[in-house]
């Protein structure tokens, strides 16, 4: 089970995340591509970062809104989507490779994330944009009960999937995560273990009605916001080595 | 002699530039890369364009100004002015690969493009910038009197030059263009000819004091604003293609 | 019947509009606030053009994507609603007291137009945000089926509203404008014409199932993109006159 | 003397500064303006924060260039200049006039204000262009040997002058602030009270050569980065209550 962490946020004179405290613990790397987050400094420090770390990288790449840190939904045009898309991925591709770095993956961010994840017209323009790039790139996206039916249309495009569950949020019977404004929505240190353990040992969590529902996960998405969340990955990691 | 033209110039709803006029009757497509002109949609709308006329691409990165059209110098740090050309260029040159085509060459785009033409500091700068990247990409310039030492320092770094001259700018003794605030900086048709003629002829250049002034150049630079400038490269075409 | 026109959207270096050609024919000029479209410069030689042909002024604010050109909706909350817009207003406010000149009305642009004009409580925080407002600014919007409603709630607010008219779109039978992606949306001169005359004579429209809806219309709404538009406005103009 | 601070320099999910813990102890808030940092949410915030601890407020506009966060000169023409300080002014003062606030004075930021202090034709564009906004602004620049001088170019505009100077840095001989680049350009604790305290009882400071200057200082520019500079401003705050 790999970690995965939304790093490079930053973006000129303002800083955000403790990229350098949560490089050494985490697998694969979200970079932030400049549209939403992430200026070509900031891009190019975190490679490093991620580099001198071992961390596989993946494009982070969002909705063209600074303003809103991708967070606010823009409605752009199948050809749009598409070409954002394209533009933010071979930046960032191109800055690893300078660096002799390969990238391995893609994650939208924010708003794009979750309208990828609402609809699914923008998934398969996603996953086209993708098989259209000339080096291979996985899709990471949410492990929801439609996973199977993900992986099958990923299938058509010729695109791999890396599936990421999170520790810390409570999961709504379908598989998507409780918003944040619903009471237990983020759990508490004891839960996130639990939450961790039962994916592990069971590939399932149990939602906020108390089913049981089956995620296969490939990853885990964990944060480096604060000293509390790097704390939080630490415990999370030394769970998994023990297993 | 190739012909080489600023394309891709338009942002969102604005237009800027026939470049669907100009695309048939020129050899190189200098390309804006999306920081002082140029969206993702019209990156890959003028990349398409360049495949459908089979001109070669180059990428034409800018300072970070859209509002200011990358015409007003922005003094970068060292390693901001490497990240940021990188990034321009990745995010160019993956977006070429998507449509099958392989990134040629690099020239900044207007106030970059002067700073570098006139300090030397920031010129090393963009050729150790080409030197790192991945692929094998020119550095087009300006051909002026210092073009014998610019071949040097580039060899340095093992990039290749690729020289261009205007065919409708007056010229200074000392091989740079003749501000435009300088009465008959800009030739009539006649004088365009003459000049173009004379480059091809002799390599030399008539400069604003009556001196002779040798000039190699491997592209002319030409222009697609409006219709009068497409009609002075389909002469300029025919006087090539009569030598 | 006064005439209203969107003018100032170009940015920077790219120009749209024949704004020159359109003042001397229009009676109130909607000019963009620097968010999708418009810069501080274009602003100000706005300003001046309408105070030179004696034309009132109001703010165009947008959401704030000039990639967009504000013409993709953006999920913005209310209070970042409220403030985009304050913003803009004041700050086209603040510059036409440094010229003298005293701003009329706000009419929001593109996706927040047709936001504002879909969803009410997007039109009421409008409302609200121009209540607050420390100058008397009227709020123009589309006359439809709603307007008596619409004033309702204006009178809330304590707001006046200006209704506007399109001379060359067509109607649904709900007062809404036949999306550009129907047949016959937009109407050709002769419709344009006849159109302007019954609202004018009889304060209604025929809708496109050919039903007579009412509409007060104070204000149409004209276009200043190209030679035709400006043709059309002097040939609507010179039909008012002749009333 | 009063106490000021630049305040507001959040953007969107970025934040900088601690303005509520820095608001309590200032007198005069110099409050970015959206160009270089500040949003139209976090410009509405500041003002209230202001408005509630009754400290004066002022708008501090800077270069269009959020990247760049205003730090890095941008060679505007004359007329760029003066619009661009009209639009970011005139958007401050409008949403001030929202909350019943009054602007008082315009503070450039960063390398607006530098280039200001070293080219004398960017500080008179500056004075002329105070002096055409319709409300009473004063000017804060910062105290040197030229300070006399200074004021009678302001008195050509109608413009009434701010002099500020810096407790915690070292000052040249021209009453210039040392680089930080040099040894002990910035002030320990020990320094910077002794420099306030010098400021206060003689009107003087010691400069890197240690020769004494006159300085007639109205404020004092101060800093709320983190926790120490906080406690920095209190130290200060009390000294200046215990004269």
């Amino acid at each position: 089970m790999l970690l995965n962490c939304d790093l490079g946020e930053s973006y000129g004179a303002w800083k955000m995340g403790l990229d350098s405290h949560v490089m050494p613990h985490i697998d694969l790397a979200n970079i932030a591509c400049g549209f939403h987050a992430g200026d070509p400094t900031v891009m190019a420090n975190t490679l490093a970062l991620a580099k001198a770390h071992n961390v596989g990288i993946g494009a982070h790449p969002g909705y063209p809104d600074l303003q809103g840190f991708g967070r606010r939904s823009i409605n752009l045009s199948d050809t749009d989507l598409r070409n954002t898309l394209h533009y933010q991925i071979a930046a960032l591709e191109g800055m690893a490779r300078v660096q002799g770095m390969t990238l391995r993956y893609v994650k939208p961010h924010g708003a794009l994330y979750n309208d990828m994840m609402r609809e699914e017209a923008i998934l398969l323009q996603v996953l086209k944009t993708l098989s259209e790039y000339p080096a291979k790139l996985k899709l990471m996206l949410l492990a929801t009960a439609e996973q199977a039916h993900h992986t099958r249309l990923a299938e058509q495009f010729g695109v791999e999937l890396l599936f990421e569950a999170f520790a810390d949020r409570l999961y709504t019977d379908q598989g998507q995560l409780s918003p944040r404004t619903q009471p237990n929505a983020v759990h508490d240190e004891a839960n996130v273990l639990a939450q961790v353990k039962q994916l592990l040992a069971h590939g399932t969590v149990t939602t906020a009605s108390g089913q049981t529902l089956p995620l296969k996960a490939d990853t885990l998405c964990v944060h480096g916001d604060n000293m509390d969340s790097i704390n939080q990955i630490v415990t999370i990691k030394k769970l998994l080595q023990d297993q």
